[in-house]
């Protein structure tokens, strides 16, 4: 292995731009790592000029950062192959759907030692249904080993170096401590633990929970209701991982991936704002999504709708009847207050009498 | 053992007046339970006449919870040994710093095979200094089995029949049915664990936790940084309980005594609330809680000054930043934006890294 590691940045987005800030700086700082960070940023044209050109003069994603810095040791490359040719870590931050035709790009042109670390936080739609994590794509499509990042990471605040965590899944002992200085600062400090899946499919099943949080603060429930499907979104979550990615450690869901990412989309967050927008008004999903998103498509309702899917197929709809109420309100099966009715017979307030009594 | 249980409430204010409806309405179709329950109650004069009357008659705590009814089995009886004299099981809810009195009164005077079940939150400040918990208090003055009962319950919502959940703290295991039958309705979910310390103690320190949120949200650093603490306060938690109340499963912090109270007391709560207006203003904790408690005074500082004499005995506040810092700030020896700093080189960042590489 090199002892001056190359790292790229696939992708240049909000989230990408605000990793890139950080990952350029610790660059300059840790031996470990090149000093020179490449960006991927597809091309577009503002102004009248090149993206690329735009940042690698003035330092800043104008389009989609703009107002930070992003250190001069980060180029913007346009071209993808290569941006990451040479790197021995490649950042994947880029919308999901477009991970699958980055990768056939990459095949064959990307160092064989390299490995990844994904930021990215949704599902694939697995080949006749269900789901895939992103990270076994791009494992299963480029042959490298794969590790993720997620946490309670509002892109805006780690730009503006407000004080957050995050959470490396990473198996790799060698990697870990590396990830950890790639990522880590004063104002953003890194967990690395060793539970891959669970990190990242975290990530995905807090959108469902959080379409339920938006759904009892529509039927104005109060605190205490709110709470209460919260936990039991998490208890689901636990529930999920550990019959479809089994060996995950109870410890991991307390990290920044798990409670408190879940926490703050729960609170903050589009999947719940329009969830409570939803339950107030008599549009539906489809509707609220062109209306407060601006035509962005909300991940809770297609990740419940793949979770339920998974589940039918096991019969576990039961044993979930969060993820299953919140899937079938969102189609239009359920009305909003039977979400609540549905908890009443929860799986998890029977099964810890039944251990003790 | 009794067929028939004859239960007893402790303690009428809001928190008891609403436990009372519950356990009345229990009472009455569970053949376990003897239909008539007894409920303490403080006599005061109201308007010329004695609330235990007005209870009797109008079946409503007019000054604790008004506009819900009591149902009609639930007596109020104004003296302490008439009512709790024959009661199988004793709940006691009432403000901690009334409870070695009460348990005074009643020694000697109940069943030898009666339990408790306390809602009390809070600790009592042991000799010597530190902390012991209520149940353990009770525990020894009446020399009877005491369980506890803790969640996300703000009275007035229990009350109203929102849905919510809560745990209940039970080592035995014949009793663990029974406080089920007496607490669960179709509105209040009831799980129970043996971890009946952990349980308790989540109680208080959720205060301590919710005293850090309210900082943050005075200094204005956004959800992150909240999420991000409310975890790191969390983790805190669980190791307190670790070291002074050592056998706790990991499991329990999931429970509604654990996570979802936390959240509540973090996002709602007074706690929150006063430290919010404390990092804005240039008043003290004392002067503030005089002014937006109506006399009352706030547990989040009570506590973490109790918990910072434990952890300076075992020379650990290095190991707690948190709380300690919590605690500083409170006394008026830190600066509210020094609780960041204090995070920046939390345990939790290093422990998992040296576990993994």
């Amino acid at each position: 292995m090199p002892t001056e590691r190359k790292v790229c940045v696939v992708g240049s987005g909000n989230w990408g731009s605000a990793i890139a800030r950080i990952v350029g700086f610790n660059a300059k700082r840790h031996p470990t790592l090149h000093e020179t960070v490449t960006m991927y940023v597809y091309e577009e044209i503002i102004d009248g000029k090149k993206l690329t050109e735009i940042i690698n003069e003035t330092h800043e994603n104008v389009k989609y950062l703009p107002g930070y810095k992003i250190p001069s040791n980060v180029i913007a490359v346009p071209d993808l192959v290569e941006a990451a040719k040479d790197a021995d870590i490649l950042i994947f931050v880029v919308p999901h759907q477009f991970i699958q035709r980055i990768c056939s790009t990459l095949l064959g042109k990307i160092k064989p030692t390299a490995c990844g670390l994904s930021l990215i936080k949704g599902f694939e739609r697995a080949e006749g249904g269900g789901i895939e994590l992103i990270s076994h794509v791009i494992q299963k499509l480029l042959r490298i080993p794969v590790s993720v990042l997620m946490g309670a990471n509002i892109a805006q605040e780690v730009a503006a170096e407000k004080f957050c965590e995050t959470t490396i899944g990473c198996k790799d002992k060698e990697m870990a401590p590396v990830f950890q200085d790639l990522i880590q600062t004063d104002n953003f400090r890194v967990v690395v633990v060793d539970d891959v899946d669970a990190v990242e499919v975290c990530g995905a099943l807090k959108n469902v929970v959080a379409v339920g949080a938006g759904i009892v603060d529509g039927l104005e429930m109060g605190d205490n209701t709110k709470a209460a499907i919260i936990r039991l979104g998490l208890m689901e979550m636990i529930k999920f991982i550990e019959v479809f990615y089994p060996g995950c450690k109870l410890s991991t869901f307390f990290e920044s991936c798990g409670v408190a990412d879940l926490i703050t989309t729960c609170y903050g967050g589009r999947n719940r704002r329009v969830a409570e927008a939803f339950v107030k008004s008599s549009k539906t999903i489809d509707e609220l999504e062109k209306e407060l998103l601006n035509g962005q498509k909300l991940q809770g309702p297609i990740t419940a709708d793949e979770i339920n899917y998974m589940l039918k197929q096991r019969n576990m709809e039961e044993r979930f009847p969060l993820m299953t109420a919140v899937h079938k309100i969102c189609k239009g099966e359920m009305k909003p207050i039977q979400l609540v009715d549905a908890m009443r017979s929860h799986p998890e307030h029977i099964v810890k009498m039944e251990r003790l009594a």
